[in-house]
């Protein structure tokens, strides 16, 4: 693959559960039929383990089962219990030295759950910790509320990881609440559709707008996009299906956050988070749902 | 567009003439409809210059009709005096110092039109010319034949440009007969085909042969694609559908026809081509058409 930084890979539960009517879930693993080819797979925690360790990561996740929001009580319960059993198994099929298995804290949005899934989790000693189960479509002030619950239990000397959160109003609610890690789509998705975040918002280099605008996506901005290209420029690579205007804007929204995210921790070290936080958001007035997944 | 290196712009000629019942062409030039939103645009000799001038290329190129293969000799010897005038038209609208404009020799595959074009262009005096209206589905052997009537008649001194060629056949065909330059889709078309030009044919890597196929495109290729991925990883992310495999196979073929014509100069300096032509297309074996044209 030719990436020379860290590498996290997904157990691929997320993508398997979200396959509804064409997957069974059983103590031993997921059994699934490809919506490609039809083609069933059986899927356990340790195969989950054992591809991740094939493909060499440096972080590896636990498969785990991600309930829908809503999820009823009971049904949150009977999977949560499931994941523990699964999350130890996992842990007991790791042979590499050299990759870390992350556990993912499940609960749907009951305090109780989430807190004894935390502690079950805890009890087991990972390397680092996940809360999933967020980002699922539900209000964000409850994926606040829930994160809440869960990151003061999780040990402050090990990773605490957010998966499927990627705006810039979410990554500060989520520092806020202890969080160290994200990952999401969000960037390169909408960098797909034309759209590219400045610290101004979002803008849609689609639009008509744009046609004869020369200025560069951002002139704060130190990217490779943002220091060689116009606008207009890649508002016209985009009209005309050219690959190098998904690319353009693909590296100026990852370029954005990686930014972003070390403005954060600078804020941090130096213990102005806070009014860093209100003073970006402030000129970002961000509207739009964080809660894009793949 | 943050291209370092000289940049030749088309006039759009081919393009427009291309469009069928879509345009209506008159003296004072060619009147189209767009194939995307039926909008009606007129198209002079003088607006080619024009916008080939804002476009501030290194190279520009007349506006010319290019007749469809097969043509009738009468509809052609038309169309040949206009394209004439045409040239005339457009030198005479050159401002930019900086910009060489070419002029296109037309004719069909009448060897006197060819001739009596190829005169009528050398005596307007232009900095290059090129050979238009060829690779347009006429049989290679008879591509071939037409470019040897035209080009004993163009100034040495000055470049002579086929267009639409780049197959290695034809590459070393029309060098043998006198081109310096060309101009193609084939790699980048290709590529995004996930076909890839190697010095053993081309090979598709979207066929399952390579899904396992651990070794680069080509072990003698000194290309990033090559130096840094496999055969099974630029078929997967093809098969995915992820950005990055057709920009790896597009890289690939670029350098490969780079690469092709940097050892064809080197021949032709040492006196080898003959026998560099020879061993190069007795490996490469190229059984197919070179005539892609945009």
């Amino acid at each position: 693959m030719n990436w020379p930084g860290p590498i996290l890979t997904d157990s691929g539960g997320y993508q398997v559960f979200s396959l509804g009517d064409l997957r069974e879930i059983r103590e031993e693993g997921v059994e699934f039929r490809s919506h490609l080819d039809g083609s069933r797979h059986f899927f356990t925690p340790e195969l989950a383990v054992a591809v991740q360790d094939a493909l060499g990561s440096d972080i590896a996740m636990v498969l785990d089962e991600c309930p829908p929001y809503p999820s009823d009580r009971s049904y949150v319960l009977t999977s949560m219990e499931r994941t523990t059993r699964w999350a130890e198994r996992s842990r007991q099929a790791v042979t590499r030295k050299d990759q870390a298995l992350f556990a993912i804290v499940q609960g749907g949005m009951y305090r109780d759950l989430r807190e004894r899934h935390a502690r079950e989790l805890t009890d087991l000693d990972f390397p680092g910790y996940a809360v999933g189960g967020l980002s699922v479509g539900e209000p964000k002030e409850l994926m606040y509320e829930t994160l809440e619950w869960v990151t003061p239990l999780l040990p402050k000397s090990k990773p605490r990881y957010l998966m499927g959160v990627g705006s810039p109003d979410a990554l500060f609610a989520g520092v806020e609440r202890g969080v160290d890690m994200f990952d999401c789509v969000l960037p390169t998705r909408l960098a797909r559709h034309g759209v590219v975040l400045t610290l101004d918002g979002r803008l849609n280099l689609r639009n008509a707008v744009y046609a004869r605008d020369f200025s560069p996506v951002s002139s704060e901005c130190e990217c490779p996009a943002c220091k060689s290209y116009s606008r207009a420029y890649i508002r016209h690579l985009l009209k005309a299906n050219e690959i190098l205007g998904m690319r353009l804007t693909t590296v100026h929204n990852l370029y954005f956050l990686l930014r972003l995210m070390a403005d954060i921790r600078t804020s941090l070290a130096q213990g102005r988070f806070k009014s860093f936080h209100r003073e970006f958001m402030c000129r970002y007035q961000e509207a739009e749902e964080s809660t894009i997944q793949v």
